[in-house]
């Protein structure tokens, strides 16, 4: 680890302040222009645009929608810092000027709304941010720094993708890997924890096949309606019954379709189920218990063959490098106020993030930024409101503040990326 | 009633067998290109047209794609002859040569496939051909023929629109209405009852209202999908539960949508349910039945509102009048050959052919025509394997033989017209 | 059929208003200490003492606690008059003076509260005070009077038992068998039908394997209760998808036991299903659609082995002998005040009263005695309530009137009898 | 704390090799006669009577069925050690030579099989040894020993009852309360930990009124067998969607009755819950959920009348005492051997020991001792199948092998006991 004094991050940092109207603007262009996972040309398209600006060498296309800026600058480490880049298919809700009111096209074919409701706006605009500041003062700092703008995170395997299409052949494998994602806590707060931090987590896709006929018929048709709410109902004992207390899993079923009409008993029904557990073995036996109760469920009902069950992604655990993070937790605490640099919880959100270093075979380290109004956050939990009245992710009334949010998401990647970087005026 | 005499029945049917091919193009053309309801206009346009061509007085956009005919033939009763045209959003499986590539847009504005799974294409084809054969004869009958092309049978009220849009303003009341569908029988067959022969029914459309999320803390949410299960299987007591063995009800949930991707739990699920009775008392406590559990279940899952349930539609009991209905079976007794006009068994299915008599204070009489191989579905009756085997209305397998089905519906709406007609050349 | 005046009647049923005092405190005695399905044994002795009383050859112990009496009086046909006797494991809520406090061992060897809730107290009485009119005017007919007291009607087989024990080696086979039941109508109707009357009836325990455990770690059992719970959810599918709206048919779960304490996890679930139907093909169907779901249920529980299906019994349809339905409608219509011989519905209640008509190979008519006051039922017919309000057979309020009760089912057997007896002084 | 050396610990414990097969004989007896909660009559009376052989003054019915023992022996710290000696209306299934074919009579007044599978049998004699050798070496300590036997430990509540019953004016205030469990760990092994070891927990009796009719008539009634189905899959979503994953919570229902008899539906369903979580507030947010959910069921079932939900006991989280835990544990890892001491896990099983400290303001501390034979236990742990391999507390075939399991327990509370005790004849 190069040393670390407080001269070279000021100076790389002393611009933010103006430049903060500009990532404002950037940040409710995304926020405005959401795109699906691997389809996110739109933002590419922007974000290539700047790193270019800023001198970096840029690939686009990799991994279908994904961008990578290389800045080749001295002798010295590796640091790539990531940012994912899709939204989901959200109505938002937000009530805010600048809502999204973007369609798209899902998996399935189906036109549905699309928002930024996982803070991937703001992830882009930080890394975009970090990436000018590091550019513009590439005299504090000698290595290579790799920008990683990566597509499809929510589910659809972008880091995968990236990797697969060649991305450590761009600049060679980094000697450390860097991510950072927008959390539902008080604006200016930092949070990390060595080891796991993020679950592990599935997600299948189960077609339930059943056969199809008139509404007022039942008894000549298998329902694939009632076999789907079986099946939704059944799931929920995999964790309440198939799990100890104390191993923490999820089980859900965020999408189930069935049919068009009342009066048309349709042939099959479709359903995606999302896992989640911190420890891969137990993620195993959750996909197993799906197995066998999907499988029952069709047996029971007299289907006319059994479920179709498909692994859309599998995520591993996010878990952080116990010395990198040590090392970057110091870091942090050494740069940012009192108080606000804390542990992490164990957060049963899922990333792809891990798949960057596991396949560098080099350490990451991933942490979590706040950004809401800290009163309100900090009351709500008081008052044990939190988890009923603070949207999250996800949520399509998720809506981060944007200061100090955006200026502390960028100076923890300048921060970080320096941490690692050799400083050519420093002892 | 006129009195009726073989002759002019057997002239206005001569040209029949020489009309087939022609009939059978047009029903070929609309299995290929069916539409949902209420987008019914290139098949609207395509029987417009023919009715012109025949001499109808012509009205289209009645009750939005509905198109009437009125051939105005002197002195005699006003006979109204009903046939539906729309298509279902179901995806054609049948393996024909012919079969249906077409999608749609469906009321939640999704892009879905089109089928005319439930025979409209045969009902429009078996007037048009009946229109044009008497529109050709009208020396051997004197009245006013009424040709009513229905829009938006499947559980959209195009009965309904078509009588407020100012049906009977056109050539004032009927005396009688008569209708029929394809069913599932031996091709050849004509079945009929007096009094109650389809169900009354009902569609609601139930949105339950949950709170949306991330898919990995269904603690900070309001699970809609699992709210969505609960409702689907608690409604299966209903009929179990809450109604007599002897009292014959259905309740179908055909179509229900929640979410769009595993990891996120979405924030409301929408069910469309369909009800069958032959009572309408029954009717009425089937729709107190589920609207007292869906609120339940919602009250039971904390949702944050209770669900909203729409009236999308409710048809009476198809009721033909026992007069009427007498009358005619004796003359089709007489038309048909032996054992081919039969009693019809109670039919779960919903129309709403009845709106029409109803709202015209008239007699009106439904009849069945089969439609499939004979020695296929007697040979499946007699093994008991009729109610799963054979594919039937609103199936993606539905597909009913060209000979002698055409012929045979063209024949019954022939008859059954000039069975009221006056004869001027008759006693 | 022996010609039958009013006057053998008239004379018989002379004596019937003096013993009906005697009859009352018969009934409350067998009210107040019901015994359950081959316990009937208090019940069974005062039976018997009575027969014997009555000059009837008497035998006990047929079918473990029936009992039979003979009376041979001349040439001429033979005539079986039946009446069941068991009472059921109800907690009688009737608030009467002379309700039961009884309790009795179930067979899984309980102790549970017992109560004569199906009206077996009346037919045993009714049955008795016949025998009595009948034997003591032995002069009025010639044949020979079978009075059979059947045990264990209520799912227990007693039927099978007593001919499997040699009932018919007692007095030959029967010409004809007559029995009848106490139901929930004005007391003073009389009602049965041609052919098919009462349902088919399979009873079903099923015994659910799971693995038991200490009620905080379900993660190391298979919990028998969640396995119970959906099975029978899962049953209610049978009759709600299963059978067609027009078929009518029951499955009912009405008895589910697991465990003993909250926080000891069971190691298997015990459930007695009782399925109806009026056609024996469905009632085969409900059977394997109960073995199918139960089996796949367990597979989707991961159950340590399937369950374990028993049938505890298989009624078939009760089915009137269309002659002698007719013959004996007829008889009770010339007896009856005009207004009380009225048609039955279909009852889904199963009987074991068509197994000696059919092991005798002669034919057999069963009806139905009303019990309860009149101007009640029909006001609570009138308002729609009859289904919610009035106790039914079963219900622990059933309670029946005793005046006109007593007197009317005392007549039908005794008339029914006359109808069939050869008349010496007659014709 | 007293300083401890070897040498009374060893002189206490020297008579304790030739003690164990009397030990042996006295836990094969109380294996063989388990008593159900305040039922222990014969178990009470022959510990009383050790009790008394060895010199206590003997409190008897403290509590109901509790016995308590005091021995006075001089100034000095008062200790109290506690053992539960209640067994369950569990069918013993271990094929031991010695298994329990023992029956008792529940709450509910039912007949039913009684084991010890709590290892209860197990703790009475752990402590009865302990009592005689402290009660022999009275010269090696001086203080005043407190030897509880509590009743009713599953889920009646006899600490409660001991406490109210006066027990704290037999010999005045403890300063220290002892407790231990025996666990499916190997025998040998001694488990505790410093704050929350044992979880809290709730039982709730809920009966759910439905209204009773005959099984083929549903429509007449309120189906209480398919309104508990429905709350036990319903309660499974408690855990599954309305607790974090990171939060251990178990929702159990133990106990479930519905009826008596296939053929009649039963008035009312009784179930017993029992919950768990090491946090109160989750706790209380369990309980909330339940009755939300079973009230909801209730109205959307159309019961005649809302659930009844009874508290019938509520067990607070046990938490050892910091300081006392750790003293303890520095002073058992002197005297076991190396490797047997080991820090416990969370442990979702409850106990009402809590309470004994908790009342009388003092610090306790509750740990757990191993039973099984080690090779077996590690080699499931390290093949994965401990979970479903190994009986656990609460499971038919739960078999502690009675060596050296016997004296480990008897010396952990030898030495709890000593480390507080003043010790005459050391410094």
């Amino acid at each position: 680890m190069g040393s670390v004094t407080s001269h070279p991050v000021e100076r790389v940092l002393a611009p933010l302040a103006a430049a903060l109207p500009g990532l404002e603007a950037l940040y409710v262009d995304f926020h405005r222009h959401p795109e699906l996972a691997f389809a996110e040309t739109r933002t590419a398209a922007e974000l290539a645009r700047r790193l270019e600006a800023d001198g970096f060498e840029v690939h686009t296309g990799v991994g279908r929608t994904g961008v990578v800026g290389v800045l080749r600058n001295g002798e010295g480490p590796t640091v790539l810092l990531r940012a994912d880049i899709d939204a989901l298919p959200v109505e938002e809700k937000t009530g805010l000027e600048y809502a999204s009111t973007a369609r798209g096209v899902d998996e399935a074919g189906n036109d549905v709304p699309v928002m930024h409701a996982c803070g991937h706006d703001m992830h882009a605009t930080w890394l975009s941010g970090a990436a000018s500041l590091l550019a513009a003062a590439r005299e504090e700092w000698s290595g290579t720094l790799l920008v990683v703008f990566q597509p499809a995170e929510e589910g659809s395997g972008g880091a995968s993708e990236m990797i697969a299409d060649g991305l450590f052949d761009l600049a060679g494998r980094p000697d450390v890997v860097y991510g950072q994602h927008l959390v539902p806590g008080p604006a200016g707060w930092v949070l990390t924890r060595a080891g796991v931090l993020m679950a592990a987590s599935d997600t299948l896709r189960i077609t339930l096949h059943g056969r199809g006929g008139h509404g007022s018929r039942p008894e000549t048709t298998v329902d694939p309606a009632v076999m789907a709410a079986s099946v939704v109902l059944k799931l929920q004992t995999v964790v309440s019954r198939e799990v100890a207390a104390t191993e923490p899993a999820v089980v859900t079923v965020g999408s189930l379709h069935v049919g068009s009409v009342g009066n048309v008993i349709a042939d099959h029904a479709v359903l995606e189920v999302n896992t989640r557990a911190f420890d891969d073995a137990v993620l195993l036996r959750l996909r197993a218990a799906i197995e066998r109760i999907v499988n029952a469920e069709a047996a029971g009902a007299n289907a006319p063959k059994p479920p179709t069950i498909e692994l859309l992604n599998s995520y591993p655990a996010t878990s952080n490098d116990e010395t990198a993070s040590d090392e970057l937790t110091e870091v942090f605490r050494g740069h940012f106020a009192d108080g606000t640099m804390l542990p992490a919880p164990l957060v049963t959100g899922s990333e792809d993030f891990g798949e960057f270093g596991a396949a560098a075979g080099v350490p990451s380290v991933f942490w979590l930024v706040g950004g809401l109004e800290p009163l309100e956050v900090i009351t709500a939990m008081t008052e044990g409101r939190f988890e009923t009245d603070i949207p999250s992710n996800h949520s399509p009334r998720f809506a981060p503040i944007l200061h100090p949010t955006l200026r502390v998401g960028v100076e923890t990647l300048v921060v970080a990326a320096l941490s690692r970087m050799s400083h050519p005026g420093v002892g």
